[in-house]
C-alpha cells in the first residue's frame, strides 16, 4: 500500500520543501545510525524488521484460549499501553469477545460499570505496565484481579490473567513471577507511545480478533518504503517537514481529522505521540482531534472563519469497510431522490474535497493523507508511518522526541502526595 | 446548587477582572434588553423561566409511549440538534431501551453499523432538523424511515417516527404534516448550539429516561443565579472574563478537562457552543476537549513545560454517582496496601489537585468549575451557564455569538457540489 500525500500549495511552495533535504538527509542517517541506536529507545525503528516470529504465534496462541474461553476480555493499562490497541479495536474489530479498556483514569462510576458489564460473564484480563506502579492501572489490576481470584478461585484465576511488562524488573514482573502468569515483554528500548506494534498493544487486539501478522506485515512495507534519504520521495519525512514549515509560519494547532468515526481513537493515539513527543520546552505543536463531517457543523465554523493558528491533517479512506445507498421516497419532499446512484461514501468524499478546498480559501491550510482501505496491513502502515514522522519532527523541532519529564514529573508528585 | 469557580490567582490577578466590571455591566443590560432581544435568536435566555409546562408533559407522555414500545431509539440530528443531548445520555442515562445517535456523518460503515444494531430489535426514531435539508440528517432520515414502513407498514411507522423541527416552515415540516407524525418546535428564535433545553434535545433525553423537569428546575435556577449585573458575585461572568484576559495575554487554546469519562461529550457539546460561537473575524479561542486522568499520561507533557499558549478550564464533579475501594493483597508487591482507607474518588481528588497545582507552577493557568454531581438538576444549571458564559464571552471579543456564517457555507458548498 501507499499512502498518498497532498497539501495547500498555494500556502506551502514545493522549494520550502526542498530547503530542507539536507537536514533530513542528516537526521535520517542520526536516526539509523548505530550510535543513535544505543543512546536512545529507537527498539522501533527497525522493530518491523527483526521482530520474534515466534513471539507473535504465542501472542497469537494466547489470544486463541482466551476468546474460547472468555465472553468479556479487559485490557488494563494507560497512554502508550492503553490508546494504540483501542484505535485498533475499535478500527477494526469484527466479533466477540467484548473488549472493555480500563485502569486509564480514578474515576470510581467507570470502574464500577465495567464491573457491573462483566460480573455475570466469563471474563479475562491483561495487564500492561512497564513498571507495574503507574497508579491508575495498579489500582484497576487489583480490583479485577480480586474479581477473578474470589469468581473463579486462585488456580484458574491466574490463567485468566496476563502480565505485559519488562522482561526483568518491576513490580508487575516479581507478581507475575510469584503467581505464575502468562507474561509478554515490553522491550526496554522502546518507549510507551512507539509500543503499538509490541505485545503492549498486540495481545489485546489478537484477543479482539485482530490479524496480528497483517498489521507487523503492514510495518513492515512501512519500513521499507520510509527509509528512503531523500525527502522528496518520502512522504513520511514530507509530512513532518510539513507541519515543521506550518509551526514556524504560527500554525501552532494541527487538527488531526477522520471521516470515519471509528478512527477517533487513532485520533487520539496519534495526539499522544505527538504532543508528548513534542510538546516540551516551551514548543510543540498543539495536537488536536476531529470527526468530519460531524465538526464541519461545530467546529467547522472556526476552521473557515475564526484565528489563523490551525493547519488540517485529514486522513481519507478510500474505501471504507461499509457503504449504504439512499433510499427514494414518491412525493420526495426534500428533493433528495435526484442522489439515488451516490452513496453515503460517495457524498463523503464530495464533501470531503469541498470542506478542504473551502478551508484552503479561508486561509486554513490542508494536509491530507489518502490511505486505501480500514484494515490490518494499513493500520500497521499507518501506526510507523506516524511514528517515524513524528521522531523526525522532533529532531527538526530540536527537541528529544523519546522523554516525558513532565508526565514522570505528575507520577512522580502523585505518590508523594499520598504520602508515600 | 452552585458553580465554585477558582484561578490561577498568580497569573491573574482579581483588580485584572475589576476592570471589566463596567463592560460586564453593559453587556448584561444589553442582552436582557427588550431591543437585543428583537433583533438576536436570544430566546434561550429566558426560556427556564418561560417554558411551556404543557409542552415538558407532552414530551414525557411521548417517550413514555416510545419507552414502552422500542427496544432502540435513534435520534438523528447534527452540531446542535446532536450534541447536546448527546451529552446528557451519556452522563445520565441509567437504562433501557438503547439509545443509538445518526445523521451526524457521511459514513457508510457508521450508518451500517447502526442498522444491524437494531435490525432484529423494535426500535423507533426522532429526527431533528430547523430546515429537513441538513444533508447529514437528512439522508439518514431517509434510511431508517425507509426500514420502518418496510418493517411495520406505513400506519405503524408512523407511530414511531417524531418529527423536530420549525413550527411552519421547512421540508422536514411539510414531511410530518403529510405523513402526519407527531412533533414538537424548535423555536424560530433559539440557535443550534443553544437548544439544549428545547425539545431539539429534550426528547431524545426524556426517552433515555432522564427526568427533563429537573433539568429545566436545574436551569431556572441557574437563570436567576446568573441574572445578576454584578461581576464579582456572578460566576457566569467571571468566567466569560477570565476567558478574554487569558485570551489577551496569548493563551489561544482552552482545553476543557473532565476527570469523569462520562462527561466527554459535554465537552464537544460546549466545543461546539464556543468554536461556533467566537471562531469569526480572525479571531477566537481554539476550544479543545480532554479527559484526565487519562490524559495525564498524553497531553499532560504538553500542558506542563509546551508552547505556552494553552489554559485550562477544568470541570470537578464533587460527589460522582459510583465509587470504589481498592482491594488489598497479602503479598502487596506493588506496596499498594497502604491506600486501603481511600476510594478510587478519593485518589482522583489528589490527582485533580495535583496536577492543577504542577500545570500553574509550569506556567498553564487553570480555571476549576466545581459542580456537586452528574444529576438532572445539575446539567440543565451546567447548561445555561455555558450558554450564558459563551454569549458574553462573544460580546466581550466584538463578535456575533449567534451566527454561524462558515458552516453556512458549507451547507451552501456541499448541494452545490452535489449538482442541484
Amino acid at each position: 500500500m501507499k499512502i498518498d500525500l497532498n497539501f495547500s500549495k498555494d500556502i506551502i511552495k514545493e522549494e520550502e520543501l526542498d530547503s530542507y533535504e539536507g537536514d533530513i538527509f542528516s537526521i535520517h542517517n542520526c536516526l539509523h545510525s548505530k550510535d543513535e541506536y544505543e543512546r536512545m529507545p529507537l527498539g522501533w525503528i527497525d522493530l518491523p524488521e527483526r521482530y520474534d516470529g515466534k513471539e507473535i504465534e504465542n501472542i497469537k496462541k494466547t489470544a486463541y484460549r482466551l476468546r474460547s474461553n472468555s465472553q468479556a476480555f479487559i485490557s488494563i493499562g494507560i497512554g502508550g499501553s492503553y490508546l494504540g490497541s483501542r484505535a485498533a479495536v475499535e478500527m477494526m474489530q469484527s466479533d466477540s469477545p467484548e473488549i472493555y479498556f480500563s485502569g486509564n483514569n480514578f474515576s470510581g462510576t467507570y470502574i464500577q460499570q465495567i464491573v457491573n458489564k462483566v460480573k455475570d460473564k466469563d471474563f479475562s484480563i491483561c495487564v500492561i505496565s512497564k513498571s507495574g506502579t503507574t497508579l491508575e492501572t495498579a489500582i484497576a489490576f487489583r480490583v479485577f484481579r480480586d474479581m477473578l481470584e474470589k469468581r473463579y478461585g486462585k488456580a484458574e484465576a491466574k490463567d485468566r490473567i496476563i502480565a505485559i511488562t519488562d522482561k526483568n524488573k518491576g513490580a508487575l514482573r516479581e507478581i507475575a513471577n510469584k503467581e505464575g502468569y502468562e507474561t509478554f515483554e515490553i522491550p526496554s528500548n522502546i518507549g510507551g507511545r512507539y509500543s503499538v506494534l509490541t505485545p503492549a498493544a498486540l495481545l489485546t487486539m489478537a484477543v479482539a480478533g485482530i490479524n496480528i501478522e497483517e498489521v507487523m506485515k503492514g510495518a513492515r512495507d512501512a519500513y521499507s518504503s520510509y527509509n528512503d534519504p531523500k525527502l522528496q520521495s518520502n512522504n513520511c519525512y514530507r509530512y513532518s517537514v510539513l507541519r515543521n514549515i506550518l509551526y514556524k509560519k504560527g500554525k501552532h494547532i494541527e487538527t488531526l481529522i477522520n471521516y470515519e468515526p471509528s478512527m477517533e481513537y487513532f485520533g487520539k493515539w496519534w495526539q499522544q505521540l505527538f504532543g508528548e513527543s513534542e510538546g516540551k520546552e516551551g514548543k510543540g505543536i498543539f495536537p488536536a482531534v476531529l470527526q468530519f463531517s460531524t465538526d464541519l457543523h461545530s467546529m467547522g465554523q472556526y476552521l473557515q472563519e475564526g484565528s489563523k493558528n490551525v493547519f488540517e491533517t485529514i486522513i481519507k479512506v478510500k474505501n471504507p469497510p461499509e457503504d449504504m445507498n439512499i433510499p427514494c421516497f414518491d412525493d420526495d419532499i426534500e428533493r433528495l431522490n435526484y442522489l439515488k446512484d451516490m452513496t453515503f461514501n460517495d457524498i463523503s468524499n464530495i464533501a470531503y474535497k469541498g470542506a478542504m478546498k473551502a478551508h484552503e480559501e479561508g486561509g486554513t491550510p490542508v494536509i491530507s493523507l489518502e490511505i486505501p482501505a480500514i484494515e490490518e496491513q494499513c493500520f500497521g502502515h499507518m501506526v510507523y508511518f506516524m511514528e517515524k514522522a513524528c521522531a523526525v519532527s522532533g529532531y527538526l523541532l530540536g527537541v528529544n522526541p523519546f522523554d516525558q519529564p513532565g508526565v514522570e514529573l505528575y507520577k512522580k508528585n502523585m505518590h508523594k502526595l499520598l504520602d508515600r
